[in-house]
């Protein structure tokens, strides 16, 4: 099952991508997908709900994030061993884990800002894990049926301030929109193998990244069972899994985005994202 | 005033502290202190009410975090000289940032859990800030009008899980207990100056760290501007500033929390806190 959310950012309202590609309102089944909202019980709901008799959205509507709110939003660093490479960064012995600020999360097709005279704003394509299930010394083999969905995720990076303003890489992955995640918050049923889907980036109709999931040095079921040794986890944390090569930092010389740009980023059976880049 | 919440965990109910010593319920007002309920209206509301008309809550009832659940929960490091020097660190040339996971949150009397394993855990009692207005570009002369209020963290850490095991920190931040709150939130109509405040942390009844937020690196409104140019702050984020000196990782040699030992750690009028220790 594919979620989503739509409306005006803050005011958005539960979906459903119906099998015939139209999008039905679930808010009548459930409030929002928020943390405390998301559970196997809401998807045993929704698999349940005659789809296809909600009312149905029309297809001009902005579509938001598909959770509303993050509780922790995680993410794994130099998780494809070419994409350490690029970044003259050693291939880690066990994963490299930041966190991204929750006020970055943004929808699959709003605009990117770039902070105000950044100069060193970059693109990441990522397979983000939306957890289910409290995860608290969980193992490696029982990781997976704690998650509740995949989607998305564009880990935008401002490479300055990640690297060059004092040490953790918090404060370049942070600012507002460099987290658009979507469009789907997809059920794992529909994702039997999360380490097997293609995935791409492209800027301004140009490919730029091109990866598989099968190439992570940690898988999701590893990642997921390795932080819950180091901190619990809870429905509506957000885990966004690491990048292929292909960052405007890796480039000879370096590209960043720049106003103007377009991104475009998949990932197989999770959906599209595009996003125009803006100065603030 | 000074707010807090009583029952518990995950039961919580909110409360005031009223001029008399005694805990008053005010469910009636607010429904719980949240990032969604934490404004300057709910400031004003409750100031106006006659907390002593309201419900006394025992005095022998579990106090929990002063709010419900944290936004991002943000961490300053190396934040006084001393700190940094006795952590064998350069003194920071910014702020060095970093974040707990928000599930690391605790009552301030809640036992603190020793990871499975864990052979370096450490205190460190710092000055917690909560934010009441979002903060987006925010100059240093107005930060600090974008604060709710204070409150006593003890900002527990293993360090060689923040230290040796891969880079960046939030990994030894992180764990269930190790982010004590409270016990009160004191809003900042009684604390004008929080650059004057006194802190210290017990072990055992041995006087450990002594301190104050004079001799802070950077400020309290130097740091909310600071993070508001990487990040947006919203209501109901919390960050921690930094200890001053006397961690366990600066004994020589090191001595780090075993089970059974009793911290007991406050700043000057924002309480105290004591936790036990134990093992999982």
């Amino acid at each position: 099952m594919k979620l989503l959310r739509f409306g005006n950012k803050g005011a958005e309202k539960p979906a459903v991508l119906h099998d015939d590609g139209t999008i039905r309102d679930v808010s009548s089944l459930v409030a929002d997908f928020t943390p405390e909202t998301l559970s196997p019980a809401l998807a045993r709901i929704l698999a349940s709900a005659e789809i296809g008799s909600l009312p149905e959205v029309p297809s001009s509507v902005r579509i938001g994030a598909p959770i509303s709110r993050i509780g922790h939003f995680i993410a794994i660093g130099l998780n494809y061993a070419d994409h350490a490479a690029e970044s003259g960064l050693p291939v880690p012995s066990e994963p490299v884990v930041f966190s991204k600020a929750p006020s970055s999360l943004s929808g699959p097709y709003d605009d990117v800002m770039l902070p105000k005279e950044s100069q060193k704003s970059d693109w990441e394509v990522e397979l983000a894990v939306i957890i289910g299930e409290r995860c608290d010394y969980v193992e490696e083999k029982d990781a997976l049926s704690h998650v509740f969905g995949y989607a998305v995720c564009n880990d935008v990076s401002e490479r300055e301030y990640q690297a060059e303003r004092g040490g953790q890489w918090v404060k370049g992955k942070s600012a507002p929109t460099f987290g658009p995640l979507g469009p789907w918050l997809v059920t794992t049923d529909e994702i039997p193998d999360p380490q097997n889907l293609d995935m791409f980036l492209d800027i301004n109709g140009e490919r730029r990244q091109t990866g598989t999931t099968k190439t992570m040095i940690f898988t999701v079921a590893h990642i997921v069972s390795y932080l819950s040794q180091f901190m619990v986890l809870e429905p509506g944390d957000v885990i966004t899994t690491g990048t292929p090569p292909g960052v405007g930092l890796g480039m000879k010389p370096p590209v960043y985005l720049k106003a103007g740009d377009e991104m475009r980023l998949g990932i197989a059976g999770l959906g599209e994202q595009h996003q125009r880049v803006v100065a603030r």
